[in-house]
């Protein structure tokens, strides 16, 4: 069916690290990425951190000519931070909010407050009937790759993520996922999301490629990155994807990848901390369902639910501790408080009266003993919440291996 | 086509109240549970606050026989509380958890804690090929009807569990939906979800009925009901469902509704402090798509969904104040705080040192205004959060109402 119509569509994904107060030249880079992806008119636009609505607001504005369709999910304290413009209507919008999150407690990492999730919008194409899904997401950053206290919880995420695609697209023709995911392209996270989905890779599928080498998004050219989380990648990394799958009677093809290479092009300052990824897709309708279905037959499948939910078992013991050792230190706490209350008791019953009471010290070893219960108890809150959630994906995971195994 | 198999399924849905140490008689009542559904023999058991893990793995030992497919949904501090039991196997499972569900510091109502989400399980039925869908879910309780401050929060659970049943049930061939929905059958929440849906109430469909007067599910003959909750209806009230849609080439029929009428079957115990809804239904493969679409194209659901904004934009409205008169006490606690620390710091460079220093109610203060400040924050924090997530369903309802205006 050679006659059926291409679809051509051009898309750009930008993690822009648009913090407020604590990004640099946020405002003056928002502005630059604002005037670019007017000029360049892309079809669809992906952006993670974009913590402001305000930033929102005024890019929207901005695009409104070219992309006169775009949504803002909302969610957690500071928000998702994720948005889309599309050249085509967003006809509807799902926001899913991964279970676990990182900590609340770890306040220098901030994930807890951002309420991280994949954003669903539907699209409608010009020319293909059928709707096209266009989730954005971030996954929990990796903040120590040695020590990655971390690492539970992105499986946890790449699997609800996973888990998230297969059941809203399947009466999808095409599937299309950009963003930063926080995991390198070897790491078990993104061979299970690859893999459980049947994603492919825009960087390893395209005809011409064109950026940094590798693909990597995270460079140590760029001004504005953290060297020594590069140090041990002297040549950077890749971490922001963009990521597609035909599933109904449709090809797809990438054209062409490109990144941006430290500074955006024709300036002397990067969009952001991150490179863009820009892919131009080809979307084509062919006489008969190219038959992909949304679980792969692949049988390295199966290692990698295995791996991952070895993993994942393992983080579930260490919270199992953690919940043990809040409950414990919950219980001691509240012990003290009983022994203060008894002798503040025995002392207006008037024991002891020879002595004189030691007020202040009284009034904070219970300020101490109060502070250390309230503490205990909501960490133990936490963990158990995080026992559930790690357990409810071992269980998961191993239903998936189940089925798998039963397979011919 | 009169010649396609039919399907006969015979659908169990109970609100078990199993509440570990709180729910009256809660052994005996689940083994009671356990007991009937092994005798009776249904297709889809379909169970809600089963709260103790313990409970379920003893249904499971018990039911292996007769329903040797099980889920137990894990979510919260406490769980979700939601479990099914099938005769056909459960092939995937997917939790969706609510983005808001009531308040952490209304502690006497707990729903907090629970994670209240829907559950949805993948069934595939004999003689038909495509999968079942089966959510079940149970909404945020509503304590006062007269002053119903959760209102809101419902009608985004409400919403959110309709954009979550359309998102994921478009490649089905049946949709079920079975719990304790705590909204009354003409509540807007219910209207919302049905037209948004398409979805069929059991009770009104029903071929033969057989029950609670006007298929009520909490009644005062029941024992374990809280009477003073059904004062304004002494007929009892309607608030468990199964609601249910053919979506492909299917056509499905309620043949029989029932419901228990205060007590299980031949016991002098009810199962539950709610009545337990048990449905047969006759699912049918038709030769061409039924042609019903998710979104019905009723023109009273504009309407609803109006209704239903404006409810979402009261509470967004509330919230904001929420959030206002929280920061604001934040604001003045730490202002206090800081006030406290100038006197310790004057007292301490020898100002006023003519007169004693009142230690202990200096401590004291300063306990109470590190207390007010981390209640204030916290506060402060989850009204954030309340009204992103509010601001987020309003602008959802409002992209869906302009595509109904839109529409022909």
């Amino acid at each position: 069916m050679e006659g059926e119509p291409t679809l051509r569509l051009r898309i750009f994904n930008l993690n822009c690290w648009a913090i407020r107060y604590l990004s640099k030249r946020r405002q003056q880079r928002v502005r630059l990425i604002g005037d670019t992806l007017r000029q360049e008119g892309f079809d669809l636009v992906l952006l993670q951190e974009v913590w402001s609505e305000q930033d929102y607001s005024e890019l929207k504005v901005k695009l409104a000519g070219s992309y006169p369709f775009s949504h803002y999910f909302r969610s957690g304290v500071i928000g998702s931070g994720l948005c889309v413009f599309s050249r085509f209507p967003i006809l509807d919008t799902l926001l899913y909010q991964y279970s676990l999150n990182g900590y609340p407690y770890m306040l220098q990492h901030g994930d807890w407050f951002c309420g991280k999730s994949v954003g669903l919008g539907l699209d409608g194409f010009a020319g293909i009937r059928a709707p096209l899904l266009s989730p954005s997401l971030q996954l929990h950053a990796e903040y120590c790759r040695d020590k990655d206290a971390y690492l539970p919880h992105r499986l946890v995420q790449a699997w609800e993520l996973a888990q998230f695609i297969r059941h809203t697209s399947k009466a999808a023709d095409v599937v299309l996922l950009g963003g930063d995911l926080n995991m390198h392209p070897e790491d078990v996270g993104i061979r299970l999301l690859r893999g459980w989905t049947g994603l492919q890779d825009a960087f390893a599928e395209a005809m011409h490629f064109e950026g940094c080498k590798n693909g990597c998004t995270l460079v140590p050219d760029n001004c504005f990155t953290d060297k020594s989380e590069l140090l041990p990648f002297p040549l950077g990394i890749r971490i922001d994807y963009i990521l597609y799958k035909a599933i109904s009677s449709f090809t797809v093809k990438c054209e062409e990848l490109k990144t941006t290479t430290g500074r955006a092009p024709g300036m002397d300052i990067p969009f952001s901390d991150h490179e863009a990824v820009m892919a131009t897709l080809h979307i084509q309708r062919q006489g008969q369902p190219a038959g992909a279905t949304l679980g792969t037959a692949d049988p390295a499948l199966a290692d990698v639910v295995t791996e991952a939910r070895a993993e994942v078992g393992a983080g579930l013991r260490a919270a199992r501790r953690q919940r043990y050792s809040s409950g414990r230190m919950a219980v001691l706490a509240l012990l003290l408080l009983l022994l203060q209350a008894a002798a503040a008791l025995a002392t207006l019953a008037g024991l002891g009266a020879e002595q004189p009471f030691p007020k202040l010290s009284f009034c904070l070893l219970a300020f101490l003993a109060l502070g250390a219960l309230v503490l205990a108890a909501g960490l133990h809150l936490f963990h158990t919440m995080e026992v559930k959630m790690l357990h409810g994906t071992e269980d998961q995971m191993w239903m998936v291996l189940r089925a798998l195994q039963e397979r011919p």
